[in-house]
């Protein structure tokens, strides 16, 4: 594939951009990666496994001539990020992000960005529950998608330009109005986080009287909770509030349909619960065609009948 | 492996039944296997795929001369498949099970097995998503634990042939009190299956609103829900109303917990969430090196740095 973009900057040195960075490689979609981490320490790890052409210690050696800069730090601080590289960015860049989370940090970073430098919010649909540069790999954007949240006004030439690159790092690429985003992914990665830390915690709480059953047992439905709930502190932390309306209003649908479920339990109510898990059955079916995520019988634990 | 049980008999031909199968017939661990389900269909299926030396039409064929008997049907009808094969039992057979409550089935059960036949409640922590008679693999059961719960005057030699039989399964065998079983698996399997299934009628209700969009852009958390709550209906309705109470209590604490960070999102208590998140995080961490899930950091998507 040819090169999209002769430098990118990726600021903060997490899954995403040491993904991005092998994915970039893997492709040869730039001349050059810079890559930046405000802690020494990661900086160093960087520099141990390769990660990057040139690992920076300063924002501005980073962003300097960069034609294309990625903000990959928790959604917290995407602003704070943005007044300290505006003064740098190179007139026809192209700025991006890739939080979880769009209205806001538009709201953050959109009043930053100089005149005659392109700004276009993006968010890779891709994320495995560890962190840091270690956790990175060329394929983790094969076939997820990324969604594009251009904002008003945007030459629509620097969008196609950033579509080309993440498609070259293998994902499908959307667009998508900011609210409606958020609303989404509150929906379908926002309130079910939540909800896995929630019921991890209660499980933590037990422990005391289970001992050390509940992971010792933790087969069938828990452990793929503990897996969710194993995500960075930080950027989740930073989604729920600065997704707090949308997450809250799911929250709400989600604790009035688990009352009416308890409720069912109580009464005895079989065909309410009969009917109600065999409607959600149906939406496994819908993931599975639409290719985002195995039907392997055995959750590619390399098993099949013998 | 040698045999351990001349005849057994498998009673419903879902999922754990067709892995018990092709797991006794991997190791060798039974002379013959004969099964039963209710339904012609599932018995035709199961004898267009081999499942079973003897697929039968009736239930007295099937525990005719078996010596070790294993109910694999929903919770809920255990008690009325007991009361059937109780005057076919022959004398020093062992009964067994493997639902996913036991308080509940051995009150149903123990009152219908004649003197000289023993019960062994069991229920082995292993599944995936899928049901059926072509949804077994011989592995589903290895490194995967099997709890036995016998009850007070159980002969030691039944229960500890039923163990070695499940070793040859591939399982580990630990003994547990009933009512402790049920309390460990509300919080490790049952909660968080209500839980999974709510948050994915919650989508469905949502999917007037956002189309597909929730569908396909079903990455993270909810990816993983859906799996769960893909479950078996029928079964998991009457693990629900067969665990009644530790599943409104452990289901009474998730939403305490829900509700104290929903107030912290709320608030934009930032310092609670993220205390929470690295606490959940550290459970996970007693999951891995418990062996009970893999931590590849592709989930096994055959990925890695390149």
């Amino acid at each position: 594939m040819a090169e999209i973009y002769d430098r990118v900057a990726l600021i903060g040195l997490g899954l995403i951009a040491s993904s991005m960075f092998w994915a970039i490689r893997r492709a040869g979609l730039a001349g050059e990666v810079r890559g930046y981490a405000r802690s020494a320490e990661t900086r160093e790890t960087a520099r141990e496994i390769g990660l990057c052409d040139r690992v920076c210690d300063t924002l501005s050696e980073t962003v300097e001539g960069a034609d294309l800069v990625v903000l990959c730090v928790p959604v917290g601080v995407m602003g704070d990020i943005a007044v300290e590289i505006a003064p740098l960015l190179k007139p026809g860049a192209t700025v991006t992000d890739v939080g979880s989370v769009k209205s806001d940090v538009i709201a953050q970073v959109r009043p930053h960005i100089p005149d005659g430098v392109h700004f276009v919010p993006g968010h890779p649909l891709a994320g495995t529950e560890h962190s840091g540069p270690r956790s990175g790999f060329a394929e983790l954007f094969d076939n997820r998608w990324c969604l594009l949240v251009p904002v008003e006004g945007t030459d629509p030439a620097a969008v196609d330009r950033l579509r080309r690159f993440w498609e070259g790092c293998g994902a499908n690429v959307d667009e998508m109005d900011a609210d409606h985003h958020d609303l989404v992914l509150a929906v379908t990665s926002h309130a079910p986080h939540l909800i896995a830390y929630t019921m991890v915690g209660v499980a933590d709480d037990l422990r005391r009287v289970t001992d050390s059953e509940v992971i010792k047992y933790s087969a069938g439905g828990f452990r793929d909770f503990t897996r969710i709930a194993a995500s960075d502190p930080t950027m989740w932390r930073d989604v729920f509030l600065s997704n707090k309306d949308a997450t809250l209003e799911i929250l709400g649908r989600f604790t009035e349909e688990l009352f009416a479920l308890q409720r069912a339990i109580r009464q005895g109510d079989g065909a309410h619960l009969h009917d109600y898990f065999t409607r959600t059955r149906a939406i496994r079916k819908g993931i599975i065609e639409a290719g985002q995520d195995t039907d392997a019988p055995d959750f590619g634990r390399g098993g099949g009948k013998k």
